[in-house]
């Protein structure tokens, strides 16, 4: 059996988590590296669940086998070198960006598939209603009181 | 092994349920009841994420042996002989309404434990910020149109 890695945040788990994380458990043994929050921090992003939740919902999922924090952009060789992995899986809109990881292992950009995503998920709150810039800056101030009150 | 069975709704699938179910799991073989929208809409409660996408995220997760729909109030004594559950259970701010399933089966009522629950969450959105009644409204407003967009 294949091993296989996949990166991500997993933040507000949902539908097209699910289904990516079953489309790659089909490929093999399935490990998921999910993003720590000073890791995401260092890249300008937020979540609203905490890394510590978003690991816990991830390894809770019958598709995975293991799951590891995400914590600096250099670790996928090691990594990739520890559990001993044979194919690193990454959505294709990073499409050529992990060409260098093909040293180690093989490397699969995989169509992102419609509908649902976290991202959408989050500028829905703000741009299904047409709501302007201010209440948009609302809506984010109060997903960040909320962020925080869960972790 | 016991077969235990609980009911719940599952939106937004957060720590709190991994841990319920976590717990349950511990206990035997679990079967766990999704109500569907259509039930939701009876007791006038709305979810934001629709029932298939509910019922297939509990599927989904390690410590679930069987994910089934709650469509009636009236099903859990059919439930309870279809698959042959040992111990019914459900949160403490149920306590006493499931007795006359003790004809059938060992009924728990469990403690709820602190932290974050869904409907928290969504409340958090309003209520956290001290705003109106208005905002709360148009918060509402913007997650019924998200649910929509999700169906």
């Amino acid at each position: 059996m294949k091993r296989i890695i996949t990166y991500g945040t997993f933040d507000l788990f949902h539908i097209g988590h699910l289904n990516l994380l079953k489309r790659l458990a089909a490929m093999g043994e399935l490990t998921v590296a999910v993003s720590t929050d000073t890791f995401n921090e260092g890249k300008g992003k937020k979540t609203i669940i905490p890394f510590e939740q978003r690991l816990a919902i991830v390894e809770g999922c019958r598709y995975v086998h293991r799951a590891i924090a995400e914590e600096s952009w250099e670790q996928k060789v090691e990594d990739i070198k520890k559990y001993q992995i044979d194919t690193f899986v990454i959505g294709d809109d990073w499409q050529g960006k992990f060409d260098f990881l093909k040293d180690h292992c093989e490397v699969i950009y995989l169509p992102r598939t419609e509908g649902i995503s976290t991202t959408s998920l989050k500028t829905s709150l703000g741009f299904l209603k047409n709501i302007n810039k201010d209440e948009l800056f609302k809506a984010l101030d109060i997903l960040e009181t909320l962020r925080n009150d869960l972790a």
